[in-house]
């Protein structure tokens, strides 16, 4: 079975993501970061998501990216409730988090001679961060494979993105259809302590919009 | 004055790089990285360039690069001695590292408002890391403008690598106009728990070969 790492943040997507590279017959190594964010509770989520779904091997890797901040996710500013726009980068936006990300996968990918790597970006019904449309992941994919040992020995990395042009209900479907559990995914930017979704930022408005499109009962448990 | 973030890994090349950002007149943000590499003094060493030479700020991150390991500097793999043909990749490669590094480069640099970001990669007198080509430069250069707020904004990261196409005894001699003090610099992928270098490594080869061609006493400290 070939290899695959998949980045795993312990939401909707990523989980989905990871049942897909699952049904397409790889061995999965899940990788998720302790960076800093707000809702660490997603962390337990990513743990309980990759055990359930089957990983060969799950990481987190430390990132303090609250040493610079700037993004309402790792800095001392308030996570907004939707406005439903979605035309300008929001106060979430984490500065460079994708770009973050996929280089520590390629690292391991190279380390465990994977060429594929998942990532659960979508350009639909997404909150407008730059690191999430395909013209990134393309450019990514490029730089990648000229900074490694790829291009000597003549192949290259394939950063699989199989959301990028689904709505927020066809993930959905998509998941229940691979018997993906959403009860166990968050989603929510702003939790709290117990790990239940504030249901007012871009993220919760996004997932309730599609389970209501999908007509599936949203699992998701939110605040009083 | 313009912002600048410079990678300084405590080398004879990063400190050259740090002290040319500097002759033009940037305010330079230094960014090192203990990423469980073999030889940590370097970190030592970065600080006290950053302090000779002058810096904004100095942030040193912590990332485990043994999580997966795969090289000499990250791994229980032998440093070997220097082989003098540098034509393929050799076992001190570490994967992904010039990605990674950028990467948070790129991130600081957001929240920063800097747009110029220097690292001392260089493509005549080293070990044959693919990440220190141009090509993976300007592909990178790319990947970061549109991972970014960069593009939505209209304007795009400057990537400068001025040591490019120097020779290590131009880099030495370029440096040493600009007052550099290269015993403070650490250069060995080797060196013991006092920080003397091996005097055997591909690293330690080309730095004594660099002072030689360019005429100047090494003021390295080996080992006996």
């Amino acid at each position: 079975m070939p290899k695959a790492v998949i980045l795993l943040s312990g939401g909707l997507d990523s989980a989905t993501c990871l049942a897909m590279a699952r049904s397409q017959g790889y061995d999965c190594y899940a990788l998720s970061f302790d960076y800093g964010q707000r809702h660490t509770c997603e962390l337990q989520a990513a743990k309980d998501i990759a055990k359930t779904i089957g990983v060969e091997k799950h990481i987190i890797v430390n990132i303090d990216l609250r040493l610079w901040g700037g993004s309402a996710l790792t800095d001392d500013i308030e996570v907004p409730d939707v406005n439903k726009n979605f035309n300008e980068i929001p106060v979430t936006y984490v500065p460079a988090r994708n770009l973050i990300f996929l280089s520590f996968a390629i690292g391991w990918s190279e380390v465990l001679e994977a060429r594929d790597i998942f990532i659960g970006v979508n350009s639909v019904d997404y909150s407008c961060y730059p690191d999430c449309r395909p013209q990134f992941i393309d450019a990514f994919r490029n730089a990648a494979r000229l900074g490694t040992k790829a291009d000597d020995e003549g192949w290259e990395f394939n950063i699989h993105a199989p959301l990028q042009y689904l709505t927020k209900s066809e993930i959905i479907q998509t998941g229940i259809e691979l018997g993906v559990d959403y009860s166990m995914t968050i989603t929510c930017y702003n939790p709290d302590d117990n790990g239940l979704a504030c249901g007012k930022c871009d993220s919760c408005y996004l997932r309730q919009k599609g389970f209501s499109d999908a007509k599936i009962p949203d699992p998701t448990r939110y605040q009083k």
